[in-house]
């Protein structure tokens, strides 16, 4: 028999599959606080062939995200337990090959279906409660505007990891550049036998479509990264804040390309 | 000593009270579902002494809302997790010394502030898993604007109660007319020897300031109450469905007055 | 029309009420920290007419909790999502008349009948997440026996609060001494126009059956509470630790009485 | 660098890693409902190279579980959080080279490391919301004991999928026989270019270590399943109950093998 879905559970009808096969359409906003760190200590997240950044290796770039997100048919929209999540997640830039990639180092999400795909995509996705101040047309929310002030929190196991208060100051021409190249991600599962993996792959991905809104550049009113016997976020820790920006955008994601199948 | 704080857990500081005192700001979105159902079920929910409105005295709203809300002083606002709850609620018209008020018969909410603010002001709150479609700019959610396509679903231990979907049609004059008046709620403690209430208080209650978007009305294209051992919401049946309406609102509430201090 | 239900929401066939009328049956596991800080933090909790205890006037019980509870019928025990939830409490003793009473001065509970029985209780609660390792048959859980050792954890609005570690050194004669007398709570309902309670109530209640397997005491590996903006637990310092208890226990609530039906 | 840590996500130190490496320590209570369905809708659910269990092959076991689990170190045991999780899941039978293997068909879980695990394992894991009546000492709690009555429900996305209620009838030599036998679970990967599977693989896991106080049989008072448009659980009607059990177990999970490294 054929089972059929495209990722687990499979079945013929493929009903019970928590993620419908790529395009993957997702609207949300980005909370984005860039920094630098010690270049060593990204350095040693870098699984090989991966290299540090040719240019500013030690960037960081913290971003939290709000979305709502849906396969082809759009369904989950209408039932919107199934398309919104948040996640935050620590960026940092690589070198393969002489070029320069994204690279996820850390993610925390809140549904399932994020998690899951994120095993398909290489990012290392873990647990999280996610919340960031959300925009809208009246007071006492703020309005993504020169003034709009947001704040975003992030804790794993019942512990606070990250917080940001940021205040937006004016349009950007770009949001924050940590973020902004395909990202190269290694694809694992380990050995059965506990013997390696096996499989262990470097894959590219990156938006098939993309629209944005006006991208805002703020100021960091507050920052804070705290310990957690669980996490190593805290250990990147700010030598200096670049910047911070706020953007709505959405986003159609449509699978990558292997870039080393073996990795060996 | 005299301790502080304007509710549990009362303290000198006041730092650890659940709530602030008012005014508390709300901004939100509402999605309301009007319907008629059979007016004697409204009048068993109509403890005394409350009467049936004089017209149309089976209309029911039932209402989501996704909320940002805080004190005066704005704090929860950029603490997120402090200010963002979502709730769901069935609203019916009642009489009162000859004037009609709005009464809120069953609300579900999904934060403890939010519970505590409803034992102030007479809201029978209980707890719900609330989900509402958001509106965004870029695809594939919908916007405020004609076309716009909404789903809302509630759900109380693990049980799927109500869910709607909508499509806005056109700008509407108002946000329908259930939940149009000032409330008209008791305020019930039981007593502690288990004989009668302690307290049993009918108040009035309105908002002290409101802002408003434009009011969207909308199609109603699935609309549903499920059973469960725990709720009544489903006995409401729909016999007719009245409208549909979206729109996003600033309101400020700060209070309210004792229409009949003791019921006897 | 005369609407039944012990408490919110009334209704005819009470059905809907999220509370059942007590008695409420009780089963769980309790573990109990007792600790020494200063006095003068305790006098500012009481508000009058309760001074502090005669003896030992410092003493605080932190004690977390995990409960299976249900109402006369029991159904609630056969959809358990219904019966069980946790919480962790602070307990100080307290005066009135002459009288030595305990007295719940924090609580965090994890379910919206938790809650809702607090506001008929007098028991100041808020929403938490409580965490306590569970006694079972077979390792690496602990048993209910010498060198038996169990963590438990407070959380609230994604913040760490507190967290304890003991390990069970051998029988007891009994369970602390500061949760040990009847409870003396403050019943308030804030006036509607914001001036002054509407309704101030000191009320008297304890169990109304009682079944108890061994107490056992522990020694305490790590105790630790934190610092939040939303909470004054950590200011209740522990000078120095008195003892650690955990016990299994069964219980039956039946109301109280009022102790001053109206304060001034 | 080399990156360490057993899985996602990989890091010099490993402290961040959601997963330590296996062995993993299980203690915890299965509730199991036994019943046959249709086998044609479980040959549909029997990827390559796998075929129906030559005897009693529509055979279905729903098991209820609720956990406490940790690495070597054992120090999830005392956070809490990190150790309890609940599962619900379905087991059928089924035949490989000629020998009969367990095989979990759906599984639902409630924590972020049980659902790696699952990647790892190859349970077709998704969240839901798991709810089981515990065994306690004292009323209203049951005993495992005859007599004892348990209830367990499972959701999905704010939907009841399943929900059982039995009474303990008396000992019993097994645990039902679905789950008896090694598992043989696929582990996949779509390749990430979306033509096909980047990673196919037929594994064998079983128990390394396994302790088990007496089992008792049950007599099945309710069991109902529930149609969702994100599951296809309902679809396997009950035609006619085998049995149900209770155990409370101890398990040591230290990985597998490989039974066919790479499915054409």
């Amino acid at each position: 028999m054929t089972s059929q879905g495209f990722f687990y559970p499979r079945s013929v009808t493929g009903q019970a599959a928590l993620l419908p096969p790529p395009p993957w359409h997702y609207a949300g906003d980005l909370l984005t606080i860039e920094y630098r760190t010690d270049p060593k200590l990204i350095a040693d997240l870098l699984p090989k062939p991966l290299t540090l950044a040719a240019e500013d290796p030690g960037a960081v770039a913290l971003i939290w995200a709000d979305w709502q997100s849906c396969g082809g048919t759009k369904a989950e929209m209408l039932d919107p337990i199934r398309a919104q999540y948040k996640e935050a997640f620590a960026v940092v830039r690589c070198t393969f090959e002489g070029r320069t990639y994204s690279r996820c180092i850390y993610i925390w999400v809140d549904k399932d279906f994020a998690m899951l795909r994120g095993i398909h995509q290489g990012y290392p996705k873990k647990f999280g409660s996610v919340h960031m101040t959300r925009p809208h047309p009246f007071a006492p929310a703020p309005q993504v505007a020169v003034g709009g002030r947001f704040g975003a929190t992030l804790a794993a196991n019942d512990r606070r990891l990250a917080e940001a208060v940021i205040t937006l100051t004016g349009p950007a021409e770009r949001n924050g550049f940590v973020n902004g190249h395909p990202m190269a991600h290694h694809r694992w599962l380990p050995a059965i036998d506990g013997k390696g993996d096996a499989h262990a792959e470097l894959i590219e991905s990156t938006g098939a479509k993309f629209e944005g809104a006006q991208t805002y550049a703020a100021s960091v009113d507050h920052f804070a990264l705290f310990e957690s016997p669980t996490e190593e976020l805290a250990a990147l820790k700010p030598r200096e804040i670049i910047g911070a920006y706020y953007r709505q955008i959405g986003v159609v994601w449509n699978g990558g390309k292997s870039l080393v199948p073996e990795i060996k």
